[in-house]
């Protein structure tokens, strides 16, 4: 009886009208009109297409169809949508004067209606209808029983035309379905570049058919296949999404360099010969493929006229394989040291009137323009490349700050006052497992700088990095999602959607969402932990894990050279990530405690330091036969040890000097256990 | 201190001599000899490899070197293996003589000795060095700070030589990764067959590049391109790995006569004119893609030329893609109804002395048999092309049994008695999510038939079936994982290691082992739960899966019509597996409890009627915002209300007759909730 009233309450509740906070919309639509009344889901629901779209919305709609089934479990007649027109009466009608072309600055507007018995979209083309589907699958609510869309009318279409994902497949190779499913995800946020960092000094990606040297010496057998490229390029189309690949050229030229070490800049001095008759004279170096993580010095030779006709040769065979009308030559972090040490680059430079290595990176970097434009792209960079000979139609990828030493984003201020397109990436880079909020408030738009309205409108969107050093595909999703989800909103929002309470309160809901596409970072996690518990119940681990994070900035992996490409990325600090769940939590319980000690507020603080020392006793327990646990019980030592003292603390039983329970707390604040740090310590600190 | 005490001992018990039962291989070796003392893991540790092993060899060390650091997160120093005896000095010791041939009989065998600081695998060919890393892998141990494999050695080679999986990916399409990952699962257990099922009534899944329109009508746009094809075959050779590809025909033909109707066996009577002038004629029958699961009537024309034409272009252009020497035709389940209405077939069987539709079958698929000798390979078809005049080089693949009225591998005794090489899938069939024991338990050789040694030899082996009427990307390797690993053992281990026990332990083991390669079988339970919560918490949930199985046999999807290919496989059916997790484990604790009456043995069943009254109350909780839980509730609270009872008469409170407390347990065996059973209602029975 009492469940009954429990259904019954449900029931009702349902028909309660939804309020705008309730929703779950990420990114944020320009305007939502919430109505009374819902549009209630039944088998019978199904789609009809009209106008003029491009043939991908076919199978959207068709995978729109299959997830909102899978979601609902309501078996809908409706299979496969292959015509146009095909349900005139169907519940949900989408319109689209026009077919999308993949690229930027398109119309990628869309309005939604939905009404008692009828749902409509409207856009201009395919690309806004299938943002279109994406917020109407983010709208669906339900009761206990059932499924329902509420009544409502959205008016949507984003801020910025770039709004990107840049994967690192080169330090770590990233498979197909790795790629795959985080266009899906792109997809779903509404993004729209997916950014492929292809060659780096870790590793050439790319099947050449005539250069094969760069496959057969510098890829270890891990590489894209010309024709999964231009599957990828047709499946992220398919999904509204333009492809913008990068060689990283004339540094980081490591893999490159492998195969054709005749045109690296290093020059070797040989002696040799006996003391009688010495001889001495100069040879090429040999290069490899770089293990370890940082800058190197193997750059490309850019006096020498082979350097450019292999490059040539290289643009001729990939340049095809990618539809969209950008490429991404890189450029980043050349220090120069091999020219400045080559006679003969040094005289190059002289005789071309390049009074720096970045003049001669210019002239560089000048030559490959020609060579793209040949094929229809236009050249992006790095915000390096941007010199005063540099063309004018070069992107520019701002990505510097504090960690490089520079005032983080000026490049792309400098970059538009020069006249330059740009995009930001500093501030998006995921790899440093900043917190979500960091990424959410970034703007792309700089504060508190005057720009014309030329210049703003040079600002192009930006981009979240995902390099992988310490990333592997068991544990790449886990760094991209959802707090890349975060800033889809920022790049599609408006500008004032920042309330980062609301944002997480979302977030959470389209993290789980993420799954349905096929994302792993939620259930990898537990891939991880059973694999450190070795096979043994993973709880402890788990509720560790969500009060760690890994080390932030570029600590965990320090030097570059503690962890070799091929190292281990299945321990803890790889099953952790930045935002850690319950820290949160924790921090807001403490803060409540503090305003206001009532009793309820000290058990909720009391419950978390129980808990820890239980994740203490539960973490040696495992230990004794999982080897991979023992990295991590001083940390969980320390926290159980400073929770028993904060609860005889709290409840004035305690007999430590106060000296020393700072300390016992300060402990935890170590960073030299198992890559992680704990994500409680603040919240530790405030209680005493 | 304790915890100082907890390592201490565990430390000492890492000296202890691990004992054979202890091991979790799978499938057991020939001969496993112990010997005293361990060979310990460090990061020094490396491999050598010597012999003139193929060069697949360096790959399955690579990737044996990364499992092994996975789990051990040692830091090994060597990264990639790439040439012969690099390491002359190698902790490990590979040594091939030859390079191994993906096929039949091949040499697979292995001898692997393990000693106090040096590890020798030694191997006719790398095929078998291949099957003794995956043993090696197997044996590693660890006490609770590091890990070690145990002193010993082992000789193996596997009984059959056919040890196969086959995947249906035309009921639902199973993309790469999925097919990728199952080759991984069947290296790991020493299985060298993979047979891909690729066209079938529900789609065609072969790229063509001539007769296109196969493609283009036939597939829903989901099909593997013929370089994803050639790079699955390459895949499975580098896990020693060999891949038969088959095309269903004549009967499954739903998907072929979409694309090609005019060789299509319907004839279709027309009617047309006004009363005055009455015309008749027939026409060609339309097709199309079959949505639904059954035996369909759609079936090719062998009287028409045309048929083998297209079939002859179609081998022309598919058989190439595979390198390996047979090629499956199907030729199951064709009842011939098209062919008895079609008067021009049946003047065809006339003129050509055929009787019976099976001789005009068998005149169908000899002619296919020159068009695949043509490509070097060998026709096998399932066991309805077994009829008198059918080829002797046909190889027969047995499959029917009781499901079928038929006896269980009576074709296979049938067809070695007649000279045919046999293949055994009866007893098999992952689909019908029988109990692993069943399939454990199922030999090949047919036990009480006398048996030639020559009869014996031409049993090759047997192959698991998961055909993928309800199965998803998502919930495939649920049904195929860890079922196959038994079926592994049955196929590899001697014939006397039937111990179920034994089995299941290591099964276990085994399950946990496979997600290291990229099997979701574990992890994917989890995504589904949390769908069908709605992001609630999933507790309830998985404890009510790990006592329920999807119904068995062909009930869940009745008819074959409440399941199109496109419903949705989100639902509780799908997060359950066979093999009940919790259902042994109460079995177990109920005979305990029966054969002694002990206040522990009691306690021991109370908790888990507990646990289920517990479950039903936290699943009605769920349910109040989480529609899919709806359909799981009637049982639930059928087993609650049944766990409730037995508690009071357990302990004599019960205030029900005996025949209603039956009644009561006896409404726990419906089957008609939710697509499951109750995997506990036997026990629950005897509790009375």
């Amino acid at each position: 009886m009492k469940y009954l009233l429990v259904l019954l309450l449900a029931g009702l509740t349902s028909t309660a009208q939804i309020q705008k906070e309730q929703l779950n919309l990420m990114p944020w639509p320009q305007s939502v009109v919430l109505n009374d009344g819902n549009f209630t889901l039944t088998k019978n629901f199904k789609v009809n297409i009209t106008g003029n779209p491009n043939p991908r919305i076919f199978g959207g709609v068709t995978r729109f169809l299959r997830r909102l089934d899978g979601r609902a479990g309501i078996f809908f007649e409706q299979g496969f949508i292959t015509k146009l027109n095909e349900v005139p009466n169907a519940e949900l009608q989408i319109n689209c004067t026009t077919g999308g072309k993949i690229g930027l600055y398109e119309d990628e507007s869309y309005h939604l209606d939905i009404k008692q018995n009828k749902i409509t979209i409207n856009a201009t083309s395919d690309l806004g209808a299938l943002h279109g589907l994406e917020t109407l699958l983010q709208l669906l609510q339900n009761n206990n029983t059932s499924f329902y869309f509420p009544n409502s009318q959205i008016s949507d279409f984003p801020r910025f035309t770039w709004r990107g994902l840049m994967i690192d497949a080169s330090r770590h190779f990233q498979p197909i379905d790795v790629i795959k499913r985080n266009i899906d995800g792109l997809a779903a946020m509404k993004m729209n570049v997916f950014h492929w960092h292809l060659v780096d000094d870790q590793g050439w990606r790319i099947e050449m058919k005539k250069n094969k040297k760069l496959i057969e010496l510098a890829s270890d057998g891990q590489y894209y296949t010309q024709e999964e490229i231009k599957n990828i390029v047709k499946y992220a189309d398919e999904r509204g999404i333009l492809v913008v690949p990068e060689i990283d050229v004339p540094g980081h030229g490591s893999a490159i360099l492998t195969a054709f070490p005749e045109i690296g800049s290093k020059v070797i001095t040989l002696n040799g010969g006996i003391s009688e008759k010495n001889i001495q004279g100069t040879a090429i170096a040999t290069y490899g493929v770089e293990r370890n993580a940082g800058i190197f010095s193997p750059t490309l030779d850019p006096s020498n006229p082979k350097t450019y006709q292999i490059l040539s040769e290289i643009f001729d065979e990939v340049c095809p394989l990618f539809s969209g009308a950008y490429f991404h030559i890189g450029g980043d972090e050349n220090e120069g040291k091999d020219w400045d040490a080559n006679p003969k680059i040094q005289e190059f430079k002289k005789k071309n009137n390049l009074a720096t290595n970045h003049e001669l990176q210019t002239y560089f970097t000048m030559q490959l323009v020609p060579m793209l434009k040949k094929h229809g792209k236009q050249l992006m960079g790095w915000e390096e490349i941007l010199t005063k000979n540099m063309s004018k139609e070069a992107i520019i990828h701002s990505w510097r700050g504090a960690n490089e030493g520079m005032a983080a984003g000026q490049s792309l201020v400098d970059a538009v006052k020069k006249g330059y397109k740009t995009v930001l990436s500093n501030g998006y880079y995921l790899d440093l497992m900043y917190p979500v909020e960091s990424h959410y408030l970034n703007d792309p738009m700089p504060k508190g700088v005057n720009l014309s309205t030329e210049e703003k409108a040079r600002i192009l969107g930006g981009e979240a990095t995902m390099w992988t050093e310490l990333v592997s595909s068991t544990t790449i999703d886990s760094r991209v999602w959802p707090r890349t989800a975060a800033i889809a909103e920022r790049l599609w929002s408006a500008e004032d959607i920042t309330d980062v309470a609301s944002m997480r309160k979302r977030l959470d809901v389209v993290s789980f969402r993420l799954e349905e596409l096929g994302l792993t970072h939620i259930r990898n996690r537990a891939v991880i932990l059973r694999n450190i518990a070795n096979n043994q119940n993973i709880k402890s681990l788990n509720e560790f894990s969500n009060v760690c994070e890994p080390l932030k900035g570029y600590t965990r992996n320090s030097g570059g050279t503690e962890y070799q490409m091929y190292s281990p990325l299945t321990l803890f600090a790889d099953a952790c990530t930045a935002d850690a769940k319950d820290a949160l939590v924790f921090n807001d319980a403490v803060n409540q405690y503090i305003s206001n000690k009532s009793p309820e507020n000290k058990a909720k603080v009391e419950s978390f330091l129980n808990k820890w020392i239980a994740v203490n006793r539960g973490l040696n327990e495992l230990s004794a036969s999982a080897p991979l646990v023992q990295p991590v019980l001083p940390l969980a030592k320390k926290l159980s040890d400073a929770s028993e003292q904060i609860l005889l603390a709290l409840n004035n039983k305690s007999t430590l000097k106060a000296d020393d329970l700072r300390k016992l707390i300060e402990e935890c604040n170590t960073k030299d256990h198992a890559d992680v740090e704990l994500a409680v310590y603040a919240g530790l600190k405030k209680l005493i």
